[in-house]
């Protein structure tokens, strides 16, 4: 199934186009969440951060530091925000992945907030959550 | 002037490591904003993604997607937050480099809130924007 990305990068639909090399594309988000929000996006229709080739995703971020000082030059904004959802529960709402540069001008122009659990937690807590994600790292054999 | 990071990784303070090797290092987010809120830092000082070397940003997000596959199987989380916070006014709060992986279980465990200003934007305004940074890619002298 085919989503909106696809159709940009195949130009059947217009976008605001910045930047386009072999692997990834760069345009600007129709939703402008703030002046500048851009979204960068390998041209093969990898679902998620699960499913993106690691040479891919090594060079799509090597784009996002280029374009995310390029937008902060632009626009002289202060600061600036990476961010990729995966999966619907994260946000994600175009099943092809991508990741959004967010300048920020101010503190409240996006909402971000996150909720400190250390009080509700015992040390016991910390390192079974450390196990539980080694013994992971291990069944998927993944790094040493 | 040392962060809490450095001291993290000098083993001067404890923190619930997950993963280091010569590059980075990876512990839990001591606020949990989630179950197995994690962050991966490079092991050297750079104050943001402005700062990091090409290789060394290469090598993170690299280490960020097998850690992020790993927490979301150890967890069984439904979806994955990618997010890095450059600048105090991006809520960046620990001045050295780092990407914080936060799986998800519902919507609202975190809050992510944009605002969609297309309907107040014209093509223009797009337009103009997308030559702002195409300029400033030039100046910068970034990307061919």
């Amino acid at each position: 199934m085919s989503t909106i990305f696809e159709k940009i990068i195949a130009r059947e639909i217009p976008a605001s186009i910045i930047y386009e090399d072999d692997i990834v594309i760069a345009f600007l988000d129709i939703s402008q969440a703030t002046k500048g929000h851009t979204l960068v996006v390998p041209k093969v229709a990898y679902e998620n951060l699960f499913s993106v080739p690691k040479n891919t995703l090594k060079h799509t971020i090597g784009v996002v530091q280029d374009l995310a000082l390029a937008i902060k030059t632009a626009f002289n904004a202060p600061g600036v925000n990476i961010l990729n959802n995966n999966g619907e529960t994260a946000g994600q709402t175009v099943f092809h992945y991508h990741i959004h540069i967010i300048p920020r001008y101010e503190k409240d122009d996006i909402t971000l907030r996150f909720t400190n659990h250390m009080s509700e937690l015992t040390k016991e807590d910390y390192s079974s959550r450390v196990e539980a994600i080694k013994k992971a790292l291990n069944q998927l054999d993944l790094m040493p």
